[in-house]
């Protein structure tokens, strides 16, 4: 797992352990990328190899609203290709899963690493930890404004001139502005062109371009990404619903030579947060037909059998297990708030009939017990 | 966690550890069930409550066939009832479960603690360690057949009478005729008549009746269980699928006072493991309808908008993304053994159309591009 996270995950987020029967060394996965590029190197599936994955992951984080220590991710890679198209159907997935699950305001905030390469390392010559001091300031962009980025790197010991070389660049807002800008600023530089020219295509390509926005001070933690960067977020929420990018090295790590990929991961329970919050998503909602059998005196017997046949018939059927009288089977019922009743008397069985209520709209009928989920499938539409 | 599973798996199988950040000692989750008798604690919810939780348990187990480290389980429980008809229900839902996912040859074994402890405990007269050994020994049966059972009772230490009384339990099949021959040796014992007379509600209730069959063998690990207890056994496997039982006292470790469940569990890998053994499940089977794309020349940009299209109509669609020729295209879905193309040809989209391909039949018909998707909803069955 080494060398992979980079050092702030590795040497605090992971969650990793030795066991009391073991020698071995454990941990607990980490995302769902690393393993994607095990699996790649050790099964060598045709290229290109798409693949999505949702499961659990696990961080030695500090729980918080948004940040759990357990969750689970929604990933999608496509593996074998360079080709910046597939970086766009990336993006494309990002925006129909948002867009599917009822989001319509948020943002897919693009970036490139070797934007930053060319940028930071190249041209203005910055190196090692100070580049990371850099990126983790205008990383935070967001939370401290632009002001506060200039004086986080002023305070790391840039000169004005390199701060303000950042800052013009951080401060575009149109994304074609940028490119251009980029492009005519750093014309000489093989890594900046390339990636310039990859981002068109993405946005001539990706249906989610009308969502992208090109963000030059989105840096992304991980250490593996090579290429196009991005993250999606939401007005209402103070952390990232999705982040991804290009990793054209990881596999190599497993598979001895290099392999491009690109991928994205959504967390779950984020989004799941999100939606609520915004009132996009519903924990009351019943997708079930609901039906309490009522038993009268002496009838469980029979009562037990109707309510076997319902749920074989599919609904999702109550029918009291602790001998209960009727009262206070009634009770349970309208607390559970289940609409529709089956009730189960003495003379109506004689007559081969049960009743059948309505509580909502208090309808109550005779049900031949012969037909009875004939019937109730013509009542309960 | 101490003192709810019993010894082995406290002291060898539960994964627990500490961090190298933490003084904590954590572990993963060993099972379902536990975890519930917390939730009920906590937030004691009306009962009677019925809850299904499918999630991944750890076992420091040693991998082999069937069983895993890291598995899913699927369980489902009644809290707060006392009643032998919530056994009964109980054994319904894995009845019903084994059935939906196509198994015809299966047994559910059903035993009862009580019966265990009124015949040996109480009757014979044998307690701590040495019954751990008898039912260890009794445990074995199919394994080691009777005569095995015979030897190791006698290793144990017991004397030619008590193996004999065991022996005529243990080796009686069938159902009625078990519980008949147990109420008229025992009849004085409080524990075996409660557990015979709850027996029989059970067989009188539950739709799994015909699969039941009473096996004064089966004993279950989990020191928690109180009274019902039961396992699936299928032919083919040498292991349980399913088990489960009655747990009146666990609850009360959370709660404070005793609160009465019984739910069973499947371990979700051994279940496909054997389906598919079985020819049950199959693994090849597709679900949905594969489309490849296929572009021929410079309509990569068209070919790219159909794909779009046909993706957001509900179809699993192929388009080349590393720029190959058509014939490396071909390739690549006959091996993918993609049955149905659309191939976007420059003469075809001037006239409007692109040419849909059935592999399979060897058909190929001219489509409006403008009802594609209509189009092919008609074809595409």
């Amino acid at each position: 797992m080494k060398g992979k996270y980079g050092r702030e995950a590795e040497e605090k987020l992971i969650w990793r352990f030795q066991l009391p029967y073991s020698e071995r060394e454990y941990a607990l996965r980490y995302d769902l990328t690393v393993p994607l590029a095990r699996f790649y190197a050790r099964f060598k599936p045709r290229i290109p190899f798409k693949r999505y994955h949702i499961g659990r992951v696990y961080r030695y984080d500090r729980p918080q609203k948004g940040r759990y220590r357990e969750f689970w991710q929604a990933d999608f890679d496509i593996v074998g290709v360079k080709n910046p198209v597939a970086d766009a159907e990336v993006l494309d997935v990002v925006y129909d899963v948002f867009v599917e699950v009822g989001f319509s305001e948020f943002e897919i905030r693009v970036n490139d690493r070797r934007l930053l390469k060319g940028v930071f390392e190249e041209t203005l010559g910055i190196q090692g930890s100070l580049l990371m001091e850099i990126y983790r300031a205008i990383d935070s962009l967001d939370k401290i404004g632009l002001n506060g980025v200039i004086d986080e790197l002023k305070g790391i010991g840039l000169k004005d001139e390199e701060v303000n070389r950042i800052v013009d660049l951080i401060r575009v807002r149109g994304k074609e502005e940028i490119l251009d800008t980029l492009e005519s600023k750093y014309s000489t530089n093989k890594n900046v062109l390339q990636a310039i020219s990859d981002l068109r295509t993405i946005l001539d390509y990706s249906k989610a371009e009308p969502k992208i926005k090109m963000d030059l001070s989105l840096v992304r933690g991980l250490d593996y990404y090579t290429g196009m960067i991005y993250e999606v977020w939401s007005p209402k929420f103070s952390r990232a619903l999705s982040g991804g990018g290009r990793y054209d090295n990881l596999i190599g790590i497993f598979e001895g030579s290099d392999v491009p990929a690109v991928g994205g991961s959504i967390g779950v329970e984020p989004l799941i947060d999100v939606g609520l919050e915004a009132g996009i998503f519903k924990l009351d909602t019943k997708t079930y037909t609901q039906i309490g059998v009522v038993y009268i005196g002496s009838t469980y017997r029979e009562a037990w059998e109707i309510a076997r046949r319902l749920r074989e018939a599919g609904y999702n059927t109550y029918l009291d297990l602790m001998g209960r009288d009727f009262k206070k089977q009634m009770k349970y019922l309208v607390e559970k708030d289940i609409r529709y009743l089956v009730i189960v008397g003495k003379r109506d069985l004689k007559e081969g009939v049960v009743t059948f209520q309505d509580r909502e709209t208090r309808k109550r009928i005779k049900v031949p017990l012969k037909s009875l989920e004939e019937n109730l499938s013509k009542i309960l539409v």
